[in-house]
């Protein structure tokens, strides 16, 4: 395993102080844990907490900041934060207009945030969650009842995010948030695994004319393995499924095309070039597009398409500014 | 060879494509080269030109808009551009305020930006340029006579085209960038190499248990191979290198962690965790960190410390608002 690390037990503990310390303008680090919070506390505001396992950076801590999160709890690599950890978080955010939890749907997130959330509401916090399940590669997975929560999730962080720097209410950021789950679809694929450091080895093997199809965020193998096709025509057949699951016919669409850690942006611009000429082709205006690495898988080279429809509200709270270190 | 590409000819152009596809708001393509501008021309500016080979992404394009760069040239992977593109993109962005290019210090780089200079001053444009060489690891390299520009080189975009936005003359532009150059220093490591599309097997050969120290942004290999040590260490020599090369005690710096195109951000916040643990040991205040991917080698696994010392003009032309793909 070559890796740029000191110590595979403290990777998750180096890498968020290492976060906090490059962008104290946004962020802080809560006391004894993994969890960073804005710089200043905003006050009055619905507080957004998100998270999961290390690994996926810039999620989630990169979305910390004004107009985007106010806190993100990290795990182990690729394994849920405790319960404990998101209940300090939820505690520092609070200041009164409630807390919303966006949550990527795997099992352990779910339960962990909704057991933190139960704590929270004991000592009168009102707290409400949001599921995110944007990956229409499975149905079910290693991981998780129902589809899993990937790089769709930074819509939701954005998009929520905006309306709560607005003073909207939790139920009002909440359907805002839900509002963006019910309308994005994402699908991806890779040709190379990464390597948990704890492991020490890949997560799955492929053959050097090997590709895996409907990859999730945590290392894990995808739906089936293929040979490796041209460029082009992985974005058709992921965007096949991604358009077959809702209709986008004439809706406007904002696209992300993220990377998971080590594909190269040229890649992704090649890739983004096809899927710009297919929604043409399709009638599907793209009011805007996101390349890069938003929601990574450590080292994994591959990369997920995320279509989200928009309605004037939406454009809107997608275009209003943020200052985060990852979303600016 | 794995990469997500169509056909290895056809690499840049797609690239290309799909960036100017991606962020219309910021970019437009010259027909018939792969050369971008922005989508609108600002008259009465100095203009600024950059560029170098394909490979490096988000350099040069996406620094191309408001507060930074006119015009970003790309010739083949790791490529000079040629003069003829060089040139039609002087013309392109020329408002009769003159024109500044900010060339790397790489052989081809150099003689081909100057032809075109030459070219464009034959029909009255003026044409000025400062070179880039911030790589502390050579001297002279495979590619160059004295020092390589590598990831400093976006500081220069980003202070230069601060002050070219706020109506500075060429001359003073240009001092600005050549102030940031003699303020900038840069050294590299990597434990993977990259492959060119064009070439199909990668530039250089690591063990298992290798990484090659000082490497350019060209592929090529570095100054030498050590074995692999904790990311402390590699940081350790890296510093000692810079920091031995320009006095930098008590002066406020901005500090760039870029990833050579493969390296997680998990690893890079790692990594700049000690960064900024020993800066501040050694009484260095870290006034800015940027820590991701800014001047990459397609999907080599590496990266590099650059150390830029501030005065407050640079500090706030740093900070000025940029509305480009990939500064913002």
């Amino acid at each position: 395993m070559k890796k740029f690390i000191n110590d595979v037990e403290q990777v998750e503990n180096e890498m968020i102080q290492g976060m906090v310390k490059a962008y104290p303008q946004y962020l802080k680090q809560l006391d004894g844990y993994n969890v960073v919070v804005r710089a200043e506390k905003k006050e009055g505001k619905v507080a957004l907490i998100s998270g999961g396992g290390s690994g996926h950076e810039p999620a989630h801590g990169g979305y910390v900041g004004q107009g985007m999160l106010d806190c993100a709890v990290a795990g182990a690599v690729f394994t849920s934060p405790t319960p404990d950890a998101i209940y300090e978080g939820i505690k520092a955010v609070d200041s009164g207009a409630g807390v919303l939890m966006i949550v990527k749907n795997y099992t352990g997130d779910v339960m962990n945030f909704e057991m933190a959330a139960e704590m929270a509401q004991m000592e009168g916090i009102e707290v409400k969650q949001v599921v995110v399940c944007d990956d229409v590669a499975v149905k079910d997975s290693l991981y998780t009842i129902g589809r899993r929560g990937v790089a769709g999730t930074v819509f939701v962080h954005k998009i929520a995010g905006a309306l709560a720097e607005r003073g909207a209410s939790l139920d009002e950021v909440q359907a805002a948030a839900q509002k963006v789950i019910d309308n994005v679809r994402t699908m991806g694929a890779a040709i190379r695994p990464c390597t948990v450091p704890a492991a020490g080895k890949p997560g799955f093997e492929l053959g050097e004319d090997e590709m895996e199809i409907g990859i999730g965020i945590h290392g894990e193998p995808g739906t089936h393995r293929e040979t490796l096709k041209p460029a082009n025509a992985i974005v058709d057949q992921l965007l096949e499924q991604i358009l077959g699951d809702l209709d986008y016919e004439g809706k406007e669409v904002a696209v992300m095309v993220n990377g998971a850690g080590a594909t190269p942006l040229m890649e992704l611009f090649i890739l983004n070039n096809h899927i710009s000429d297919v929604l043409a082709q399709k009638g599907i205006p793209v009011y805007r597009t996101f390349v890069g690495e938003y929601m990574t898988s450590l080292e994994m080279e591959g990369f997920s398409i995320s279509l989200l429809r928009l309605d004037d509200e939406m454009k809107e709270l997608l275009d209003a500014p943020a200052h985060t270190p990852a979303w600016r």
